[in-house]
């Protein structure tokens, strides 16, 4: 926990007071006395410190008065649309996801997505929000990536896609095998990317097909075959590094 | 597991009988009947098929002909050295490593590395040999990165570390801040890159000195702190797409 991360809702007249894994944080792991500052950070707004005005140790609390004066992090921008992956592959990927930094997250249905996937109950905002946090205060960042799902592959791709796809200078899908590398086709002035990644076992041809119909380019990172969470990250990072 | 990996010892006459959860997987996953081909792979040499002659399913038990003509990988550009991790992130490491490709791994002491990560078992051959093949298995690689540790830091930098660098056209060393970008320092025409990536909590001041002195160029990936796996991947991704 690089940043200790607010509710608006927990703030009343720029205090706050933490009785959960946070002030765990503050009394065990940093070890803070009172006087003290911490960095903290309003869930999709600014950051700061906060500085304690009172803390008990067990249970542990602690007393915060914010001073917040940095901006959030500007929106990071690469976009993920991901065919949903199994649960315990999706909360990996929610936190390291958020932690590396996607505007959004949008996952969508495909033809080797386990039926079964769909009914996860992390898929409640509830339950996924959790993971996405813990992404953020690893990464000392403020901003939620926003999250969507469809489940039904043509619908989205007929419906959704094409106005979602206004938003970009480049619509790419990774796919292993003898496409070209992403620099053959991150061409020109890219702005803003969003990244399509396949499910465990990848895209069918049917859905390649509608994808490249639709505007996307298709590149390879070669023949290894890697997990969707070991791919999601190595992705973002080959983008990040021609975005830069 | 994408492909199946035999050690030469256990090959007899262009044949092998496997009895444990490669076997299982034959009969279990890949629901394969005599007769039919799997992908296999030596350990450290060629790929091909393997066609199956025998099989029993309980206990599940194959016994397979090999066809390896497929020439093994080429070995990765990127070499890593890496401050020792905890052993369940090093664990992770090995095996997403070795499914990314790195040409060897080097695990070297550092001042935020705790003295006690270097009495895991996890450092013993026979214990992290599995993750790597783990992590073979699901990129269909059969070559095994080398690994090595070394637990002193200054005798490191000092006597190993001047050889080694010959080997390499960059050695660039991850930090997040201020630095430049990674594009600004792997310049001209690379051709093996190795990649210095520090402990949790960061390489100390005296330690980025030393790596600089002896020609290292740091560059930043952000402001972002990230945990040591999700940099490692980050970071490979990031220099493949400029290497490709």
């Amino acid at each position: 926990m690089n940043i200790i991360l607010i509710e608006g809702s927990e703030v009343v007249e720029k205090k706050v007071k933490l009785a959960d894994k946070r002030a765990e944080h503050i009394v065990e792991v940093l070890k803070s006395r009172p006087g003290d500052t911490v960095r903290v950070g309003m869930i999709s707004g600014k950051k700061g410190t906060g500085t304690i005005l009172d803390m008990t140790n067990k249970p542990p609390s602690v007393f915060l008065s914010l001073d917040l004066c940095e901006k959030a992090e500007p929106i990071p921008p690469i976009d993920l649309l991901l065919a949903l992956p199994r649960p315990i592959m999706l909360k990996r990927i929610f936190s390291q996801a958020a932690a590396l930094g996607f505007g959004s997250i949008t996952m969508i249905n495909a033809n080797r997505v386990e039926k079964s996937f769909w009914e996860a109950s992390l898929l409640n905002e509830v339950c996924y929000r959790s993971h996405l946090l813990h992404g953020l205060e690893q990464a000392m960042d403020t901003r939620l990536p926003k999250i969507g799902f469809f489940r039904r592959f043509k619908p989205f791709v007929e419906d959704i896609l094409p106005d979602m796809m206004q938003d970009y200078s480049h619509c790419l899908m990774a796919h292993p095998g003898e496409s070209g590398t992403l620099k053959n086709v991150l061409t020109g002035k890219p702005e803003r990317v969003l990244l399509a990644v396949g499910p465990e076992g990848g895209w069918v041809d049917y859905e390649i097909g509608r994808f490249i119909e639709k505007g996307f380019s298709v590149f390879s990172m070669g023949r290894r075959i890697l997990k969707v969470d070991t791919a999601v990250i190595s992705l973002h990072g080959r983008v990040s590094a021609l975005l830069e």
